[in-house]
C-alpha cells in the first residue's frame, strides 16, 4: 500500500484535521488506486524511458490522432507503429518534430531527451525483406534510449556476412535477429555468441512458409541456448524487450 | 514396344511358323508385358546397383524373411530398413553374410560387389540423435556401390565445426544433410557449397518440433538455391536419391 | 587457407620486402577473406553457369533495376524471377538484351553464352495451370547452360499421355514434374524411370489443396523411390538443384 | 403416415369399436411412432442386405457380447468390426457359426443367406500394409450380399500392375481404392475407368503423411472426376457405400 | 489387347499382304494405342453422356473460348464450370446455344440430347449460401443426362424441413447434399435413407469453419454408413460422381 | 401430438361429420405438422423475445431487404448482423423505425417493444479493437430485451482495469467477454466471479494469432470453470446465449 | 473496500485507541485482503453449492488424498474428477461416504446436503461411447445442488431418437450436449428448443476425427444459435457451467 | 585473428627461425582456429558460469555417463536435463557430489563454486502441473550462478494469488513464467512489471490444448509488451536465457 498516501490520511485523521467518514471517502478507492498506485509506480518506471505506444493498425486515422494528443500532452515520447504515410502527415500536422521511419513504418515524437544506456542492441536481419521489421525492433529500441547498431541482409545462405560481423556483434549486450523464410539466423548467432538473442520471425517467404510459421517453428526449436522468441513480424516487441534487458 | 521380341514374332508368322492364332497368344500380354518391358529394362538398370528394398515397419518378421528369400533367390543386393534386432536374427538365421548396421536399424545381404561410382556422396549430421537417420541414407548409397563420407554431430550450434569440413564437404558430388529440431544446417550447407544437397528433416526434438515437422519446414523454405527435401526421417529416400545423383 | 595469397605475403615476410607489422595487417582479415576466399571460388564455380538471381516479389521495381544493374556489370548472366510486366519494360530499357519469358515470369539477360551440359534436363507438368511453375524451372535450368526437354499437360487423369512420353523421358540426367491438387504425377514418374525426380508441388486447386500443402504431402510421401521436393510453387529452386545435378 | 396403423385406428373409430379417448391415446405417440415407422420401412429395407454394425473399439468385449445377442436375436446378419482375437473367441462361444476375418479384423455372423447383387464391386489396395483396410471393405460388402473381387499391391509405384488389371476392373460396377502414403492410386484408377471410385485413405506411412492426412488430401484433391472419399481407415465406409451404389 | 486390329495386321501378315517392316510399324505404337484403345473404349462409354469439362478458374477467357472451339468440334456436350459473367459472354458470341446457369455459375453447351437416366437424383443444400455449390452438382448431373429434383435451404437448424422432404428424398437413387458451417445435413440425411450420399463441404461459414474444413471434417466422420465426400465448393465433383452412380 | 388438432378430427370422425378418409387425409401430414407444431410452439416462446435475425455476409442487399420485408410483416422485431452502410440505407428506406448500430454494424428493427428481464447483462471487451464483436452481442442482447452494462477496454495488459469493474461486474446474471490476440480475459474474469462467462474470440491480431485460433484456443482451455466458448468473432452467438441464460 | 474493516481500524484512530503506525500496520495488506476479500465473498457464494475440485490426472494417488484431506477439513464437499479406480479406494479409506461413480471416473464426497435448484439440467450423449463424458457432466451438476436427466445414445444417425425426447428435453433450463465423430447433435438439439446448449465435443472417433477436432469445429459452427462450447472431454467443465446457469 | 598466435608465427618466420614452408603449415588451419579461437573466447567467457550440458532424452544412460566424464575432466560444472531416476543413479556413482533435482528431472554436478550474479531471477509456475518446467528453468539458472525465487501455483483462475506476490515480483531482474492450458499467466504478470518476462508454455492440459500449442500461441500473442516466448516444455532454454539476461 502506498505508505505516503496513507500516513497522510491517518495523520489527518489522528490530528482531527479530518473527519472518519472523510477519511473514508479518501481511502474508498484506495485498493484500486493502490493498484494504480503500483501502476503509477510502473508508470514512473516506464516514463524513464518508455514510449507510450499506438498500435495503428486497425485504427481510424481520426482515432490515432485523438489518442496521440492525449499521450503528448503527457510529455511523454510517442511511439505509433504500423503507421502507414496518411497517418504520419496527420500527426505531423499537430506534432510539428514528429519523424516518419518509413521503412519500419514507425512514428515517433520525441517530448523528451532520454538518457542513453550504457551498451547497444544489435540488431541483425537476414535478408533485405526482412528489414522493415527489424527496423520497427530498432526504432522501437531507440526511442526508448537506446544505441542500436543494424546488421542488415546477412543471412545463412551467405555465411561469411554474418561471421565477419561477429566481433563487433559480440560486443552487444542483446541481439534482436530478424529473419523470415526457414528463419536460421538466430540459430547461428545464438551458437556464435553469449549473448541474449531474441527472435523475430517475419512473414517473408511463400508457399509452405505459411506467413511466417515455418521460421516462428525454426526459431522455437533452436538449437542454440539463450535464444527467446516473439510473434511473427513483431518487431515492436521484440524492440521493447531488448530495451527491457538492456536497461537491466 | 520391344522391337526385338516383336519382330520373332512376325518373322515366325511370315514365315510360316507360327500361326495367326499363336502370334496372338503370343502378344496378347504384349502391352503389359511391353510396360513390363520397359520395366525391365529398368529393372536391368536397378539391377547396375539398385538394391531390392523391404520396408520392415509393419511387416511380421515371418513376412520380411519370406520377401527377402524371395529377392535374394535373384542374387541381387538386399536392403532391408526399419529393421529391428528381431528382424536381423531371423535374417542371418538364413543368409549368413547378413549384415546389421545397428545404428542406421538397416539389414543389408550383398549377393554381388557393385563397382563403386566415382565419386562420393558426403552424408552429414547436424546432432548425434539425428545419426540414425543419416546412417540410413549413408549404408542405402552405399548397398547401391557408392563410396560414402561421414560428417557427424556438425550442426549450426557450433559454426566451425561445419565449417572446418568445408573442404572437403565441397568435393562431394551430392550431400545428405540430416537434421531435426530447426533444420537449418541443410541451409548453411548449401550456402557454402555449389553441390546439390537433400535435406533430410528428422522427428528429432519436442514441443513446437511437432515430430519433424519444424525442421522439414525450416528446410522446404530454405534461403540457399539447391537444397531438395525428402519426408521426415526418411534416410533411405535420401540416399536412394543421392545415389541416383552420384550415378548420373 | 588460400595458399597463393598467403604465401606470398609470407615470402615478403622471408626476404624482407614486408615488416612483420604489414603482414599482419594484411593477414588480419585473413580469416573471412578466407573463407570469402571458398566464396569467392565458389563463386569462381557459379560463374561457370550460375546466374545472378533476384527474387522480385516484395522489392520495388526501382530496387529491382539498381541490383540488376549492379549484377550486370559483374558480366554474369542475370536470371529475374516474379517478375511482372513492369519489372521486364524497366530492365528492357537498360539491358536490351533483356528476354521476358511471360508464362514463367522470368526476366533473363544473357551476357555471355554458357557451354551446354550434355544431357537434357526435363520438365513436366501436370496440367495447364502447372505450366507456369514448371516453365520458370525450365527457364532457369536453361540459363544456367542446360538443354530442357518440356512435357507439359500429362496428369495422372489421362496415365496414357505420361507413358507415352516413358521413352523420352527415361533418357532425361534429371526430371522436374510440377503438379498441383493430389501432386500424383511425381510418384507415377519416379515409379517408371531410374532418374532422380524433382518434385514441385504447385498451389493451382481449391479447398482441401489448401494452396498447394495437399500436393507437398502427396510428394514428400511418394511410394516411389528417388524423388526429392521443393518448396510449393518453386520452379526456381528445382530447375536450379537439377542443373546442379546435370552439371554432376 | 404409416396409413395401415392409422386407417385401423380411425375405422375403430368410426365404427364405434373405440372412444375418441383411446383413439387418441393410441395415436399419442404416433408422430415418433411415424418416424418410427419410416425407420423401420428403412429398416426393412435394410433388412434386405443390410447388416447390423457393431464398431467394437471402445467397447468391452462383455458390451460386445451383449449387443451382438441382441441383434442376433432379430436373425439379422451380424458385423463387428475392429475386432480382436479376444472378441472373436467370446463371440464364437455364443454363435458358433461366426466367422473370424482375421486380417480385416471384422467377425461376420450370418444367419441367413442374401442374395447376391448382379455386378461386383472390385476392392483394390495399393501396398500390402493397406490391405486390412481394404479387407474391410471387402467383408462389409459381402455380409451386405455382394460379390467383390480383390486386386491387392498394386500402387502406382509400379504402375504396370494396375494397368494389367484394367480389362477386369473396367468392368466393375463400383471400385474401392485404399492407399496409405501419397494416395495418388484413386487418382489413376479414377482416370482409367467411367466408374464411381471410393477411395479409403489409409494411416500407413510416416513423417509426413500424419497417419493418413496426406493421402486424405491427396484423395479430396484428386484431377479424376468421379471420386469420392471416406474417413482414413474408414474400410468399413467404404464398402458400405459401395454395397448401397451396387445395389441400385 | 485390342483383338480385332491386332488380327488385321496379323492376318495381313500371315497372307503376305504386307511385310514384317509394315507390320512392325503398324505395331510400333500399339501398346500405347492399346492403352489409348482402352481410353478410347473409355472414352466412347463416356460419350454416352459423359460431358467435357473446363474448369475456368485460372484460365483466361481467351484459353477457356479456344478449349470450347476444340471440345464443340467433337460434337460434345460441354460443360463450364467456375464461370464467369464474361466468359459465358465470349462463349455465346461463338455457340448461340450456350446457357448460363448463373447460381451455378457453369456454362453448358448441349449438342445434342442425352437419353435421361431412369431414376432422380437428389440435390439437397443446408442454406441459402450453399446454394451456389448445389447448383454446380445439380447442373453436372443435368447436363450428364440425369433428372434432378433440388431441395434447398433445409438446414439441421429447423429439423423439420429436412423431414418434411423424406418421403421424396428416399426415392432418389443417389443424394447430393451440401453444406457449410458444421455440416451436419448428410449425417442427418444419411441416417434418414438407405441411398448412397454424396456429401459436398462449402466454404460457408466464418472463424473456426476454416473455410470449409469444419464441414468437411464433420462429413468425413458421419456417423451415418454410406456419405461419401468430396472436396470443399466441389459442386461439379459431386454432381459427376453422382450421374456415374445413377448410370449404374 | 397436438391433442386439440387431433381431437377435433377424431371427434368429427366419431360423431360421422367427416369419413374415414377425410379424416386420414387432413391427418396425413400430422407427423410432420406435429413436428411443425412443436416448432410453431417454440416460434411462440421465440416471439416473447427472440428476434428474426437475418446474417447478411454473402447476401446481395435486395435479397436482404426481401427477408426483412417477410420477417416484419410478422410483426417480430428484425436483427439484421453484419450489415454494412448500404443494407441500413436501403432497409431505412422501408423501415423508417431501423436503427444502424455501426460499431456492432448490426441493423435492428423493433416492431414491438419487450418486457425488459430482470437482471442485467455484462459485455467486455479486451481492446478498443474487439469492441465491435462486443457491441453485436449487446446489440443481440438488447433487442431481445435484456438490460445490457458495457466494459469495454479493460484487457490483462493493465490489470487494475477490469478489477475496479468487479463489484459491478459480479453482479451481473451473465458475462460476455470479448478478446482477441491471447484472449486471455475470459480466464481472468472467470475466476473472479461465479456467474456464467460466454467468451468470445475475436480475429485481432496478427502473425500467430491465426485469425482469431490463438484466442479460441486460450478460451477453450480456460483454467476458470464456469466458461463457454463460441465462433471467433461471432458476437451474435454470444449474445444470443446470453440473452436465453438470462432469461432462465 | 469493505467499509467495516476500514472503519474500525479508522475510528480505533480517530478515537486515539491505536497509533498511526498500528493502523498502518493493519491496513498495509489491505489491498489484497481487499481483493481477498471479495474473493471471500465469492468463496462464500461457491460454497452455496460448489464443489472444491480435484482434477486428477498428473498428480500422485498420495498428492490427491493431501488435498482432499485439506479440502474436506473444510467441510465443502469434494468433486474429484479424471479419477482411476486406484484413487477411489485411497480416498474411501479415508472417507467413508466417498462414492465412486465409475463410468464418469469421477469421486464425490458429500459432506453436506445442497439444497436442489428448482429446474433441472438434461444432459444428452450422441453415442454410447460419449457417455464417461457426459456422466462426467452429470455428476458435476448434481454435486453442486442440481436434479439432472440423462438421455443418452440419441445421436442423429437415427434421428427419431432425439426427436421422441423433445418434449422432456424443450423443460429443461439448460442442457448439456456431449457428442464425438461429426459432433453434428447440438445443432440439432439447439434448433429444436429455446433453452442453452452447452456442448462438449469428446475425443470419440479415429482418423479425421483428430481426437475431437472434429466434433469441436463442428460445434463452434452450429448453425443453431443459443450453443456454446467447452474443451473436447470436458465434461465437468459442461457440468460447472450449466449448474452456474441453472442456478441463477 | 588471433593476433599473439599470428605474430609469434610471422616473427618466427622474419627472423629466419622457420622456414616458408613451416610458417604455411602452422596456418593452415589457422581460419578454422581463428573462428576456433573466437569460440574459445567465447568458451572462456562461457567457463565463467555457464554449465556444459547434456539433454539426456534419447540417450542411452552410457552414453550420458561418457560425455559427463568427459565434461567434469574438464573441471566445469554439468547440466544433465531430462534425466531419469537411472540416470541420477549411475551418475551418483561416479561423480559424488552430484545432486538429482527430481521434480526437475535434472542432474548437477557442481566442481567449482560460481560467483552469484547481483540481482535474482524469479520463477514463476501457473499451477502444480507446471512446477518441473519451472524447476527446470530454476535449477539452470541456479548451476549458472543466479539467485532464484521460486512463485509456485500463482494461476489467473485466483488472481489474488498472483497479485500478492507483485512486490516482491517486480524487484526481480528477469522473471520466467511457465504455464500450460491457455498460458494467460505471462500475460498478467508483462501486463504488471516493467521487466523482462521469459514466458514457457507447458504441454500441461487436454483436448483442444494440443500438448502445449494453446499455451504457446497465447504467450506469441500476449498483449503485454517485454514477453519473449521459448518451446513448449523448454525450462532449460528460459532459465538459461534469463541467466544470461542477469548477467547483463
Amino acid at each position: 500500500m502506498n505508505p505516503v498516501l496513507l500516513k497522510k490520511v491517518l495523520n489527518g485523521l489522528a490530528r482531527g484535521r479530518i473527519t472518519v467518514a472523510e477519511a473514508m471517502e479518501r481511502l474508498r478507492h484506495l485498493p484500486f488506486q493502490e493498484i494504480g498506485h503500483s501502476t503509477v509506480d510502473r508508470h514512473r518506471a516506464l516514463r524513464q524511458g518508455y514510449p507510450e505506444v499506438i498500435f495503428c493498425e486497425g485504427k481510424t486515422v481520426q482515432e490515432i490522432v485523438q489518442i496521440a494528443a492525449h499521450i503528448c500532452a503527457t510529455g511523454e515520447n510517442l511511439l505509433a507503429t504500423r503507421a502507414g504515410e496518411e497517418v504520419y502527415q496527420k500527426l505531423r500536422q499537430q506534432f510539428p518534430n514528429a519523424v516518419y521511419h518509413r521503412r519500419a513504418r514507425v512514428v515517433t515524437v520525441e517530448l523528451r531527451k532520454l538518457r542513453k544506456a550504457k551498451g547497444f542492441i544489435a540488431v541483425v536481419s537476414a535478408g533485405t525483406a526482412d528489414a522493415p521489421v527489424a527496423e520497427e525492433a530498432a526504432v522501437t529500441a531507440e526511442i526508448m534510449g537506446n544505441a542500436v547498431r543494424r546488421f542488415y541482409d546477412v543471412g545463412v545462405a551467405g555465411l561469411h556476412r554474418i561471421i565477419s560481423k561477429l566481433p563487433e556483434l559480440s560486443r552487444a549486450r542483446v541481439i534482436v535477429v530478424a529473419a523470415g523464410m526457414e528463419g536460421a539466423l538466430p540459430s547461428v548467432v545464438g551458437g556464435l555468441v553469449g549473448t541474449p538473442v531474441i527472435a523475430v520471425p517475419t512473414s517473408v517467404g511463400y508457399g509452405a512458409s505459411f506467413k511466417g510459421v515455418a521460421a516462428l517453428l525454426g526459431m522455437l526449436n533452436s538449437c542454440a541456448a539463450g535464444v527467446t522468441v516473439v510473434n511473427i513480424d513483431n518487431g515492436f516487441g521484440a524492440g521493447y524487450a531488448a530495451a527491457l534487458i538492456n536497461k537491466r
